[in-house]
Order: C-alpha cells, then structure tokens, then sequence
C-alpha cells in the first residue's frame, strides 16, 4: 500500500523529557500539565473545542523503539501482540491519550493528564464526545490493573 | 515541520460504499458488521487481542474533501472549528473509531458499530482498555445530541 504523509500540527510539551520514569497513561498522570501548542496556521480550527472536558491528542511516537510485533507492555510480565497494547513500537507509531482540557489562549491549550515526552509532534486534536466514545462495559482482556495500580506505574528503558 | 510517512497495515470493508448516507458515529452503526483485515504480515500483533471487547480503530479519510478549518458538521446547523468536530476534513485526515470487537480469524477481525468507507486504509488497532480510556464525567460542548439522535442521524454530501 502507498505511504501517507502527515505533517505534525503543533507540539506537545510536558515535565518529561526522558523516556524513563514517566507515567505510562493520562490515568497515571492526573496531576502533570502540559501545552499543547498548535501551529498559528490552523488555530481557527481550535474554534468552539474550550465547551469540551475532555479531548483526544494524536500524536506521534517521535522517539519510539523500531517495530517489534510482540511486546512485554509495561503493565504485564508476558508477551502480548502489539496491536493488543499501546506500547510505543507499531508499524504507525500513532499514540493517543484522552486528556482533560482546561484552557485555551489563542493557539495554546493547557491540559491536565498528559503522558507523553516534551516535544512530541501534534498530528490532531478531536473531541471526546461522551455519546459516541464513552463504552459502558468492556472486557480488558490481559490487562488486569485497576485504574490505580496504572496509575502508579512508571515507564522504564523498554521502549528505548 | 517535517512529514511523517505512515503506511496502511490494512484495509476496513463495510456495507458503505458512498460517502452519502452513512451511520455518521459509530454510536449509529451498532447493526452493521465491518471486517478488518491486517496485512499478513502484521498478524503475529494480533496475539491477545480477542481478549477485549472493544478496540480503537484508527484509519485515513482517504476519500475525504480538502481542509476546511472551519465546517458545519453532520450534527449541527452552526460552524465550529475542526477539532472541535469528528469531520474528516482535518489538516490530517486520521479517523478514530471504537468498535466492538465479535471475532478474529487468523489476520481478519469480525468488528459491530463499523461507521467508515467500504476499503478505508487502517493505520492502527488499540485495544480500549476501561480504566484508562473511559471518562467518567464530561461536557460535550456544543454537541447536545442524545446516543439516540446520533444513531439516527446519517451523512449527506457536505464533506465529499
């Protein structure tokens, strides 16, 4: 299949500059903020997204490890295949983290939640729309943790 | 900044075969059965996989208008901004999709709540994982449709 182009739209900042010892999810990271600047170019598309609580941020996994199809995800000791966890080394390394949005100025939002490197590239922004995105029961298959437990967790060199 | 290659690991087919009149979220999709099928070559990444219920498609709108920073979407009568909408007209036209997830045979997933194109290039699988993935409380902005509202609703030709 032909590649596709993006190109970043903006960049995510955080307290993280390394890739150990950061929280592995926003629910292991309610506390940390982060900027999530968006090119002055597409700041009209930001129009009406401060109504939102919550919102989702794709980006890129700009310092991920190459491709690995079997992964031991930071929160099991087994392998698991990829697509199966959300560790950084996909074919598209495309993350995504629902995070809280707590303000906006001009092409500058401030969230709560963020769990991704300083400096990761913005691919786009959407809004978590509660109708459509909210699932009321779900199966968590291998992933055993409570939301607590995840949100104790920190990355280590795994992933480097 | 730079462009990031990303290549299709495989191809969604759905009954929807025009832009037009199709279930607009995949909240007005719950009947129609989508198959996912991953290049061959990405199978092995599936493993574990069936252990979840729901998983994150994520896709391109590869047959979506240009970039519009402002649009009317399918659920509402007044502009907003992109990002504060699921339209596909974004500067990077990434769809995100969750589904409920029936079945997987070797490379091909049997998925319920499907709400793309008929041979829409797949990016990513994530599994949907409740304890980070879903919100508890949230506002919706200026979307004040119902579940309801937005399974009746269906796509008209404003983004072709």
């Amino acid at each position: 299949m032909n590649p596709i182009n993006f190109t970043p739209i903006g960049t995510i900042h955080s307290p993280f500059t390394a890739l150990e010892g950061m929280p592995i999810q926003p629910a292991g990271a309610r506390e940390p903020i982060g900027t999530v600047v968006v090119d002055a170019a597409y700041a009209a598309g930001l129009q009406d997204l401060e109504g939102f609580s919550h919102i989702y941020l794709l980006y890129c996994f700009h310092r991920a490890a190459p491709l690995r199809l079997r992964v031991v995800p930071f929160l099991d000791n087994c392998e698991h295949g990829v697509f199966a966890t959300r560790a950084p080394s996909r074919p598209n390394p495309i993350g995504l983290s629902v995070v809280e949005l707590l303000e906006i100025q001009g092409n500058r939002l401030r969230v709560r939640g963020i769990d991704v490197l300083d400096g990761t590239p913005l691919l786009d922004i959407k809004p978590y729309i509660e109708a459509i995105d909210r699932v009321e029961e779900s199966r968590s298959g291998w992933l055993a943790s409570s939301r607590e437990e995840i949100a104790s967790k920190r990355s280590d060199r795994r992933f480097t």
